[in-house]
């Protein structure tokens, strides 16, 4: 049996977008010999849809848009992801994540999410009601299992039991003898390979040959990589889609495969693409043609522009070079270098009359205009409101270039450096950002080598905020890396992994005092286990000395 | 039986501080003859912690805390809200919305909520295991029925049927002969009222008398108004606590109440006083002594400073004066009249150098330099920028004073005038802005009534921003309260309210297109049904037309 695997890029609440999308790569697939065709969770509607659905009209639409397409599918059906009611009397949450089987005109299965994921940016429980039973249906000869998303995460792949039910075991009890998960799975460093090895189990729990379809794209912050996989019964590999791009594959499961899925621990390279796509889907369905940004030579937003280049081409790149805060002549040539390399169009401008004018304004009234964050904060916001007079005057997106760490301990100034449309490397860390450097450089030297190790240099030594002495960027990225993305504690980062007690517990009050600004902060492209925002909701004002 | 109330105001995560006032309280109301005391949903964590709990370590120190007070209690039991772990073996959430029933140094009782409140601002059912079953326990005589929040809000109070249990059929099934409900249930115009009704039909139909204690104070952008009440078993109110103020009373159950629970209907001072509560609790919880604020003689900002003035006393408002963006004369004499009617501290400063030197770096950059909103933009940024480094010089809290029609429309500035500290009148209407600027000057006018009456006519008429012209703000409050607050959709509002279909797709638009402006703003004081952020969670990029 030949499978259609169509990993779309969805537009969050675009039905006539989406559907047009999908039929696209439905007639592609029934081209190609596709007996079935599948594609990912929500494709219809775009994932994650939040408080939309609430919205009575919008499952309306949705299920319009789901009824052409029952329309125009034919002898080969199409599996699609969408949003329905539960049920206007019963009790519960008003709403399924559903799966529809559409064949010759009409709408055959319809298939209710069981594991409805709410934690980190998950928040399915608040709008969806779990199906009661698991069953798998009959066609060509096969017993489907149709599961969406969450449905075969096993527990050990989730860091603690949450469900009561297993929907694999469910299908397997019900005869299936093929499994299909649509889903719409984020991508974070590391996810391809956890998630590879999780198909892989699964698959050979269920002894049956196993297609994942998996959203590509970014909607709200999140990246969707793709990387859709189809096994065998015994968990190897028969084929895979690739990462980060929006395509289709047709692919006969009756197969065996060659090995274990393959998925490579490329976590740089997928970085990179992942905030490549991000660039170009965010600018892309936010409307904007073109973005612009500061570049004053320095490693973020050398790499944001090269990214943008990447993502957009170099005409939709229009650069404001400023020099960098220490005003070194050095900087702006190594702009104008990178400018040119690149071939991007770029405006020359100084932020010097606009700062001493507030200068001397403010010198009447501050008491201290000298402090070095009041003086860095001024510099900080004239720039960032040059920028966005502008970006308005040319209706570009403004894309900003401030890095994680800064982020994680507050080193950034709200309606300044943090304030602007897509914060590109919001969730890069400062040493991810030289690997990505580096990486950008792989075809060709865009940022220059020196540079670079200069910067790897400098981030292993301390250095000034404002009057404060600033622990070393790579020791804070490593405890970073324990409090925010592991959740320790500090004494189990000093005790159980031996960090010195004064920079852990700097760093934990940094993070923990500063999630105001971050909570101002502009959304960003995550790409770790735990980005801010979505992916970790603490409050603004709180007590607790962690 | 005597039942001492205690509505307490916590702060999130701050165990040693919500332990003691819990104490304290407690002792309190034992001297005032209190054979039970009740404290508020979390009073010992603070409502809502959000993520804090899914960090082990914050359930285990609430723990601790909780085995402190159980040591404290003597002959008189606590009613203590907390948070608990599940199980770590079973399947489930981690974690229990919990009440502990503490007597004689121990921990006596504990219940699990059993109704979790998944919708608008509430997110429980991403942290919380419900309980598998309500039973009540004797004490005194009596037999208890102790509910946490949710669990006495009867489908008919909100929207719809969601939960599939009845935890006061159950108590009642038990033999509950007293109705304890400890809640956080927060704020906005009409709760009170809505919330007495409904604890006047759970007391009838429990046919018991109900004690309900509900928190005081603003965390996460909620104010929580106590308003706590003790019904009869016909629902007759035997007493009430005030609202907004953190109190205790002890009152006797077994009396008959007089008449129906009379909570007033009256939201402007309602409002009023919720508004002054959450500047208060901001900035004593956030750290801060003192706030500061522009003020330009407009009624938002002169309201703003008003309410500061109440909410901290005139010596801890600082403001600067800066004329309106009209430039007018009038404005400024507007400003320093209320700064002598409040007696508060006052700088003067002018934009005028530095947006004039913005203007000459811009002007040989841009296209359009005088394109009215990037000329407003200059200047609103500029406001901020010498308002954040005032503020930073010397440690104030900003306040911003823009308004919630402003919000919604996307008339506001990123890194302008919605990114400043605490956004006071975010969830507040531009017409309610009257009322409550009215409201204020009840016992003296601060505010000029003539400044006033011509806003509220001008209110009446369309008016320019930018190049568009805007629709009255009265109808814009009116199409936006049908189209935010009651999701209700265009089609609905044209054809079921009669208004204008051009103004309501001008509303509706502008809505929808300035979500990303909205997720960058200041968090405010949630007052209306439906607050942005928290309260409704749109995806920022997103194609469906409403």
């Amino acid at each position: 049996m030949k499978i259609g695997i169509a990993q779309i890029n969805s537009n969050i609440g675009d039905f006539p977008r989406n559907a047009k999308r999908i039929m696209q790569a439905y007639r592609a697939c029934v081209d190609a010999g596709a007996e079935i065709v599948v594609t990912p969770e929500m494709s219809l509607v775009g994932y994650p849809p939040r408080d939309l659905v609430t919205k009575e009209r919008f499952v309306s639409k949705c299920l319009q848009a789901l009824d052409y397409l029952a329309d125009e599918t034919g002898d080969v059906p199409l599996i699609v992801g969408y949003v329905d009611f539960h049920d206007f009397i019963q009790p519960g949450r008003p709403l399924r994540n559903a799966a529809a089987f559409l064949h010759q005109g009409g709408v055959r299965q319809k298939i209710w999410k069981t594991l409805l994921p709410s934690y980190d940016m998950f928040d399915e429980h608040k709008y969806f009601e779990p199906s009661s039973e698991c069953k798998a249906f009959n066609f060509g000869g096969r017993r489907i299992g149709l599961t969406i998303g969450e449905d075969i995460w096993l527990e050990d792949y989730i860091r603690r039991p949450i469900y009561q039910r297993d929907p694999i075991a469910e299908l397997k009890d019900d005869g299936a003898d093929l499994i299909i998960n649509i889903s719409a799975s984020p991508f974070h460093t590391g996810m391809p390979k956890h998630r590879a090895s999780l198909l892989e189990v699964v698959a050979c729990g269920a002894n049956a040959p196993l297609v994942c379809c998996n959203a590509v794209g970014m909607n709200e912050q999140l990246v969707f990589d793709g990387n859709s996989l189809v096994l065998d019964a015994d968990g190897n590999e028969i084929s895979n889609l690739p990462g980060f791009i929006s395509c289709f594959k047709v692919v006969d499961i009756t197969e065996r495969g060659s090995e274990a899925p393959s998925m490579r621990s490329i976590d740089v390279e997928d970085v990179h693409k992942g905030l490549i796509l991000g660039i170009q889907d965010y600018a892309q369905k936010a409307g904007f043609g073109a973005v612009t940004m500061i570049l004053d030579g320095n490693v973020e937003s050398s790499l944001v522009a090269s990214l943008a280049v990447r993502a957009l081409g170099a005409e939709q790149v229009k650069v404001l070079v400023i020099p960098d805060e220490t005003q070194a002549v050095e900087s702006v040539c190594r702009a104008i270098q990178l400018v040119e390399k690149l071939g991007i169009e770029h405006t020359n401008i100084s932020v010097d009359v606009v700062k001493q004018s507030a200068d001397l304004v403010l010198g009447e009234i501050l008491t201290d205009l000298d402090h070095p964050l009041v003086d860095q904060g001024i510099t900080s916001r004239v720039r960032a409101m040059l920028l966005m007079a502008y970006a308005r005057n040319n209706n570009y997106l403004v894309l900003s270039s401030a890095n994680k760490s800064d982020l994680s301990i507050g080193h950034q100034f709200i309606g300044g450096d943090s304030s602007l449309g897509l914060a590109v490397l919001s969730d890069v860390p400062k040493i991810i950002v030289h690997k990505l450097a580096n990486f950008t450089n792989s075809e060709k030297e865009l940022i220059p080598k020196a540079l670079i190790e200069r910067e790897e240099e400098a981030s292993k030594n301390s250095h000034k905020y404002g009057n404060e002495t600033v622990p070393p960027y790579v020791l804070i990225d490593l405890i970073l890396e324990l409090y925010v993305n592991y959740q320790l504690s500090c004494d189990e980062i000093i005790k159980g992994h031996g960090y010195d007690e004064n920079t852990v517990r700097w760093v934990q009050r940094k993070v923990d005092l500063n999630e105001w600004k971050r909570q101002q902060a502009a959304p960003g492209i995550r790409v770790t286990s735990r980005a801010f925002g979505m992916c970790r909701r603490m409050p603004t004002v709180q007590g607790f000395i962690d």
